[in-house]
């Protein structure tokens, strides 16, 4: 027989009665009823239930065992008595009396119980990382993530993409987020960067004429920690093929997201791939506030300026004469209550806008009743054409805010979220993706009034050199987002593969010829040695796999996650360097002042 | 049609003759056939032969394409006349007669020509990778590393195996070679490392109940560069398993490096893994003077000291009365000319020997003859028990080396490579493998004399605690390497599961239990929760590529390498840091004194 098992604790069911079997695992609880000892005993692949009583020869041994002991027992199989079958084990049916046992691992006292859904706080669930692991939702989450990156291997690869790996100790690549250094010992004061991203890496793979590449690749941004964010690694599913257009990695990426989503989702709905639209960043701002809209939320904001100009709603009359300026509606079907048009207000108020002005419909006296002071202050008749311009109807509420666009866009998209989710309008069991295209190439800081990238400066600008010749804040780039339940899941853009355009793009946003070559050196002589236009995009593994655990905290899907200090409490990182490997790598810690 | 291309530069056939279709892809060479330009089109998927004269539109256009400018051409399939198809190439019974052409991206003059096999020095080839990877044999590298690794992962799944992620920025991990150092901007002063190996994370998830664990993992050595070895970072197939005996390990390892031999391997044989044979690391020493042997070689190294001892060769007969001394010959079936033997000889010199002596047999006068002065000086009957005990015969030939074995083993090992490889007696057309077993866990350190571990100090010694208490340099452990045509391809081990085994291993290394904890603490601790027997292994995926692609450096094998001197020239890494960043991090750089 095995040295520690012949079968595992999944695996025992009506068939192997009588047989003589060798299990090994943990101790997930041990019952005493009446002088008979139940263990059931757990691994990774199920819980077999074992038992000893006073005539097994180790029934003295297995008094001892606690939870999460590691142990080897070796027993008969028996059937349980009909009454005690247990229908949602696979193997209910059965259960094992020990006849030998043998400890492998003890365990002292537990600082997490891994039965039962205890609650502990996080620094002890990562402290304790792999008693935390050892419980069956990280178990389920773990295999989830581990089951959702082997599916999208199969299916990029079923797409006649390859994995390639790029360097990881390499250069900066500065591409808005902090880079970890990592100081040279060959070359004392120079430092090596993780990469941000594989960006130029998969470029540059293009123009060694690959094709189509994609990558699991790891990541890495010394960004502030955050729930939903690693402060160090994370993996994106990162890709790049050559002679494309936006469509076509559209087509590419689609069925694999829409795939993976499908396979693993629970049997939650999954939009068709041909049914995801594409929507214009400005219609995404403007309709839903927000670049990562969520399409299970059917409310559609639309500008109702015209029915406020000029109205005796003197806020919003006198705002519209401002350049700029518009009010925005946000319909909310089923919410024409008093109550819950106040509710939304103090939420806008708590977001730090002085409220959101509402309007409700309510059986009155006479029929249909518009009910609010905003409804009072512009009387029936535009009272009425906002209300048939947005559809509303009796028990419909609207909400309306209004300014510069990019002062309140942001709180009304989510209004329009908590709207959504309290009137039931935004389907729980659904994924609903939409791609954003149209992302303009700059913005215009607000404070200093210089033009910068808005987003990545490798987008190629939709018109190309001739588009970048007139103003540059109305240039689009061919540069897309995925989004889906309100979450950005995919970016990518078409690439900008001509040098001379790329100088011109750099130019724009203030950088000179200089220090495009001095930045982005590699890719940018690259692309002087006959580049393919080329284009993909990044898809980050941790969001997928949190949508689809249903979690919302990104340390329930990683193994080993550092806290939010950006510490691993369980291995201790960040520590002190020796002396002998600062003195290597030429290295002084500057005191605080 | 398509904006880039109907057809990939491998697709066209006679079956396409007479339609219009789009290709896009590299100028591989341009010839020009008395004034009808040849251009052969190159993609990743293969060439097609595209033709033009002052008849089409562009001919002019087309007149100005150099090598490598990446072009789309539109034209008509035609089939070529019989005498010119050329029966290697895919699309050779075809080409296509260009009617419009766009330049995507031009090419300067070129520092490395794609088309053609002219070497070019390493630096060259490296800042401009993406010109050299367009060169077919670099592009069948870097296809055939993909597509191993995709294997391999298959393999894995196959036999139940899920990939989970370690931590890439984590705590310093002394195993033996130097870390890379990330110095932490949120706790200045301090560092976290990258991984040498996933080794702590992938015992702690063995502890934390996932039973059977891979991953293509990146590893990160500060080592100084060797064409073998990556300065940086590489990747390994890195794999763990619970509840497991080294026969397990084996069991599940050897079908899959066997399986990806085979697959990749291009027709030269491959062992079956029932055959490899599992040899004590000191017979490895003793047989083959090294722990990685190359099967394919048959030469097997014997001790001969019986026939020396007190023998008229006054070296080896003062030499063995000397403790722990041994003279061993290396048999060299067809060896039997001085000529081989004197070169052998001044090979053992070159290699910083005395030399070695030798016998050799041949027809004499009266039958067989014993040659060379170690038979005289031994006489007749010693030398026919050396031939007999050594089987060899007429044209064969025997060295002789003597002393500690230590002192002689390693060049032993390396005449008996050449002599091997000079007879013609290695299989070039095979792959041969070998587990290595039963390594000491212990070495005495030459000049300290202080015990130290010999290779992992993770590892479980044979008979537990029990062998411990006895002579550390008897003690065998649980790990295993294994061999693959003279190199290591594999190296891994039963692992110390238990705490107060585990601190009593290192206690006679020398180091306390509080050394113990505060470098290994994470899984010390772990330990005491239960922890499962488990082991596993780690493969050197360059390696197996390198094996299977015959190449003998790495940067054949390797997408973007470093230099020898670590340095990527064409993203220029490593760099100096800016100011900010240094104080940001809480750092300076020491000057040189």
């Amino acid at each position: 027989m095995h040295a520690y098992r012949s079968h595992t604790c999944a695996q025992l069911t009506k068939e192997n009665v009588g047989e003589t079997v060798r299990l090994a695992g943990w101790v997930h609880r041990v019952r005493d009823h009446g002088g008979v000892l139940f263990i059931d005993l757990r691994d990774h692949y199920g819980v077999t239930q074992v038992l000893c009583d006073p005539d097994s020869p180790v029934f003295s041994e297995v008094e001892k065992v606690r939870s999460e002991w590691c142990i080897r027992i070796d027993g008969t199989v028996k059937a349980r008595d009909e009454s005690l079958v247990n229908p949602k084990l696979p193997t209910g049916a059965i259960e094992v009396y020990i006849r030998d046992m043998e400890v492998l691992g003890a365990a002292g006292e537990l600082p997490l119980m891994v039965f039962g859904d205890q609650d502990y706080p996080e620094e002890t669930r990562l402290k304790y990382r792999y008693l935390d692991l050892r419980r069956e939702a990280m178990q389920q989450n773990m295999t989830l993530r581990s089951d959702v990156v082997a599916s999208i291997r199969k299916r990029m690869w079923a797409k006649d993409f390859r994995e390639y790996q790029t360097p990881i100790i390499t250069a900066s690549s500065p591409e808005g987020a902090r880079d970890f250094l990592v100081p040279s010992r060959l070359h004392p004061g120079k430092f090596y960067a993780l990469p941000q991203a594989p960006q130029q890496f998969k470029q540059l793979i293009m123009v060694s004429g690959f094709d189509k590449y994609f990558q699991i690749a790891p990541c890495f941004r010394d960004e502030d920690p955050r729930a939903d964010r690693s402060p160090t690694d994370f993996y994106q599913l990162d890709l790049e093929m050559s002679f494309v257009t936006q469509q076509d990695v559209f087509d590419t990426v689609s069925p694999v997201i829409a795939g993976v989503f499908e396979e693993f989702g629970g049997g939650r709905k999954v939009d068709a791939p041909e049914t995801w639209p594409q929507i214009p960043y400005a219609e995404a701002a403007l309709k839903y506030g927000t670049d990562k809209p969520d399409l299970r939320n059917p409310i559609e904001m639309q500008v109702v300026s015209e029915h406020f100009a000029g109205s005796g709603f003197a806020i919003f009359a006198k705002l519209l004469e401002q350049e700029g300026t518009e009010i925005r509606a946000i319909p909310a079907p089923t919410g024409g209550s008093r109550k819950f048009c106040d509710r939304m207000n103090a939420f806008a108020q708590k977001e730090g806008l002085p409220g959101m002005g509402y309007i409700f419909w309510r059986d009155g006296e006479n029929g249909m009743e518009a009910a609010g002071p905003l409804a009072k202050n512009i009387g029936p008749e535009r009272t009425e054409a906002i209300r048939q311009q947005l559809g509303l109807n009796v028990g419909d509420a609207a909400f309306f805010l209004g300014g510069k666009p990019k002062t309140f866009e942001a709180v009304a998209g989510r209004a329009r979220t908590v709207i959504g989710e309290e009137l039931g309008l935004t389907d729980q069991n659904r994924f609903a993706f939409a791609w954003i295209v149209d992302f303009p190439i700059y913005e215009k800081d607000a404070e200093t009034g210089e033009i910068d990238f808005e987003h990545n400066p490798f987008s190629m600008p939709q018109g190309g050199m001739e588009a970048l010749q007139g103003d540059p804040l109305a240039v689009k780039g061919y540069q897309y987002d995925l989004a889906c339940n309100g979450y950005e899941l995919v970016s990518g853009a078409i690439r900008n593969h001509k040098p001379e355009v790329m100088l011109k793009a750099f130019e724009i946003a203030g950088y000179g010829e200089d220090e495009v070559k001095a930045r982005f050196g590699g890719l940018y002589t690259a692309f002087s040695y006959g580049a393919p236009p080329h284009g993909g995009c990044a898809a980050g593994i941790d969001r997928i796999v949190m949508l689809l655990a249903d979690e919302v905290n990104l340390r329930e899907v990683v193994m080993f996650p550092m806290n939010q200090r950006a510490e691993d409490l369980m291995m201790g990182a960040p520590s002190l360097p020796t002396n002998e490997q600062m003195r290597e790598l030429a290295l002084r810690v500057v005191k605080e002042e």
